[in-house]
């Protein structure tokens, strides 16, 4: 059996929806899972769609063509399709910080993420054993102003070497070049150890200390050339007092940056999120 | 042009998406929304669809009609149908504890709750003068126990009278009959000041403070025979400290119990929850 | 009995502690509460404490002269003290929105609130008949560009006369003058409808819309003359998503504004906030 | 510097906090942080207090037995008193799942925890592999219905040979002994994945999905004889909606279980909890 899923967004018209749906079944497809959302202000559709063939003469290729020239010419639908047998690959950027490697590789090692890891990049080399203890390789691409153009060149060679789907920034600390956003745009995943748009930037718990906020966030979202102002994709806050100090926040912090990049890895690993306008939409 | 809402489950069955939105389709309506969940385990479909139908000639009761023998019937669906014009009718259900009232009442006057309260029914007086200030009938039916049969064959000739769709029992401390839950099944709405199902019954605050919990909650649920045992519809909850007396408890409690409540009233206003085997599925 | 209050700040030395509670023993005081706080970036000692004097003879006006000239002076204390028997008197300003006075209102007929209300200011009349239906006197004060000194004046020789000693604004929607502010410093409450330092300014929901957040906020602080950059009192969030338009936002919005300004204004008329460098220190 | 914690509780007097301050004073200790709190309905006086001692001639044990003689006699307290130059010892007891193993040691360390590991005991071998990476000596002590005892007796030497302080109880799904639980009375900290006290004993995310709640927790709380029943140091909970499946609340409610398991590690740790009555007092 095969098992497709669709995501679909273009200007919203009467009969969009029974369109799609009477589209699939006529092609011998059940939908199992479809969920819409209609941005009135823009006029504009987002469906995603899960659907189930039984048949043998099923072809993943010929089905999206024939949805291309049929359904999705005539509405000018922007769309992607992917196969549930096809499980997307992730590529993580690491520095020095330890937390989120820990925690994406023990949901990884449980069965938890529905991907695929090939192998680890970072600019030191401090997190080398962990990778190891994980059996995932590891290729150490130092960053220096004067190599910065150098390295990123290796690390664009890899991603396309072993197909990357997707980047997962697991707190890298190091600035995305416009180059490498491009070729991976909506597919850089950061965590910001702040609760965007508040504290933009470098150092956000000290910021967060200094205004003497009673709440602390984190953010995970798509990289864009602009810092720290891409499209949200989760994010989740703690309480704290006037007695927690800069180390209490970062401690604090950590719990919250660990669980809201894995919920944005999952969410995008499934192809639940979709983007426009700088904004995602997540169907869950 | 008329909008329709309409709730349907039934076994799961292939192509039943396909089927339902093509034969809205070819009555002339425009699907605005439509959300749909599968219950894997005992293989029951759920859906929630949202349609207008622009057609000067378009009868809601012809509709209705067809949708039961070409559609409803095939697939053996259970559904509700609701005319997007006619706002429910809610009972008010009340004692002495005004902080609910208060709540309900004011978002009922700024026009955030889509629905209407033809009257509001107490086994007390206290609280007449708040009803009396926003314009609302007050039925005083006193309930003892030599009484109660005869009040509550008062409450349902009130509400058969005005056509009541559901009700909500704002702290009303009462018990309700069996007679009076058979009538308005799932259409009775509950507030109990717990995370159920932690503390059934009476006194929960009193409950929670002798157990020592860190956090308190409440409920909001549809009442069934069994106590404080029917479908969840709501729940949220809020952190306390061993420093919290009893009297704190019951205080940050009913902020809890205020905003639950309204949540699943406007819930159920808007047509968005169906039960099935004494739990909810609520489409947002 | 008398109960008093006493908050003090100052440098912190060692045997500060024992000095103060020594003192309080010796002049007849039993300590029933204290708690303390050590800002060691600055080094600046926080105390709240309450005690209890049983003594027929005590005089509170004696007892502060004690404490000034034989403890308070020679640790350089910034200090002030409360009789429980003085409840602190709340002037309410307010505008045109209605939830957070039904709010403010509702708890302080239901006895939550420790505290006077001796009249309400309004630039608008609307809301006359929710403060006559708790009993509540209103004093309209319009406010134009050209009335806008006069109007100030009006309000405050009210406050000045009614022995004022904090100002709540319920979403007033004026800019305080800095006249007004400089008499009453750390005594003026805001509601803001936003997680504090993210949108700032007019509209917060507009932007959270625009910015695709996924969690909305409300923040109660103390007005200075920086907009919306005042001691940060209280704050609390609610998740949010994508399907959110800018009106559930607001509709949202309102239920965390009641609550967060409620805490707030709880926390001040319990003398249970102290202010330092622009950060509130709350002993709960 | 010598710098000690006490933790003290008796019947509550008059003077008892000057008294216990004064007394610290005049030994040359500067008080660095003082907590308390009363039960006003048992008359239970709580206190959590941090002093300084920098005079070289300080001798611990000399100021104990002068706390006892000249204070904690006379006021008949019980008290603990720790030094803070000695981490507590904590045993790590396991099973087969890693998520909470994983958290501890990740968090251990980064120096989070201020406290020692010196083995981990487990009746199956699957997770020696994590405790090897992380260099803590793992104990494989199989337990079955006819060696129970014999595995129990193996486990207190263990213990009592490592001069072991408290116990964690990492879904370690064993039912501890009566012997072992009166060995380390409020010392055994176990994770139940429920919200107690609902959901008491196995399979609580199963019962949670049966009843239908909107909202899963985690709690940790001290081992008694009661199963799931003794005095609750932490809890958090998460939304869930009917969409998800048991499986789902599992992956869910693992987030849970390490938050609120390191936290009650912590709390525990830095000795800021105390039990009276089966509740804790969590000075924070």
């Amino acid at each position: 059996m095969n098992k497709i899923t669709i995501l679909i967004h273009c200007t919203d018209r009467s009969n969009i929806i029974a369109s799609i749906t009477s589209f699939i079944a006529n092609k011998g497809g059940n939908i199992v899972y479809v969920d819409q959302y209609v941005d009135r202000e823009q006029n504009i559709f987002f469906m995603r769609l899960e659907s189930e063939f039984v048949s043998e003469d099923f072809s993943t290729e010929d089905f999206k063509l024939m949805f291309k020239t049929d359904l999705a010419d005539t509405f000018e639908m922007k769309w992607r399709m992917y196969s549930s047998e096809k499980k997307p690959k992730m590529a993580l950027f690491i520095s020095k910080y330890d937390h989120c490697l820990y925690d994406i590789l023990g949901r990884y090692n449980s069965g938890e993420l529905n991907l695929e890891i090939p192998f680890i990049i970072s600019n030191h080399t401090d997190l080398k054993p962990i990778a190891d203890s994980f059996n995932i390789p590891f290729y150490h691409i130092p960053v220096t102003k004067a190599t910065k153009q150098e390295a990123e060149d290796k690390q664009l060679a890899l991603l396309q070497e072993h197909n990357i789907d997707f980047i997962v920034l697991a707190r890298y600390m190091q600035i995305i070049s416009d180059k490498l956003i491009s070729n991976y745009s909506n597919k850089i995943i950061n965590i910001h150890h702040s609760f965007l748009p508040a504290f933009v930037g470098a150092k956000p718990y000290h910021s967060a200390y200094k205004r003497g906020v009673k709440i602390i966030g984190a953010t995970s979202h798509y990289v864009t050339e602009e810092l720290d102002a891409g499209p949200i994709i989760e994010q989740d806050v703690t309480r704290v007092s006037h007695a927690h100090k800069i180390t209490d926040l970062i401690t604090k912090g950590r719990d919250l940056e660990k669980v809201v990049l894995a919920n944005a890895i999952k969410l995008h690993a499934n192809r639940k999120v979709m983007v426009h306008n700088n904004k995602t939409i997540i169907f869950t």
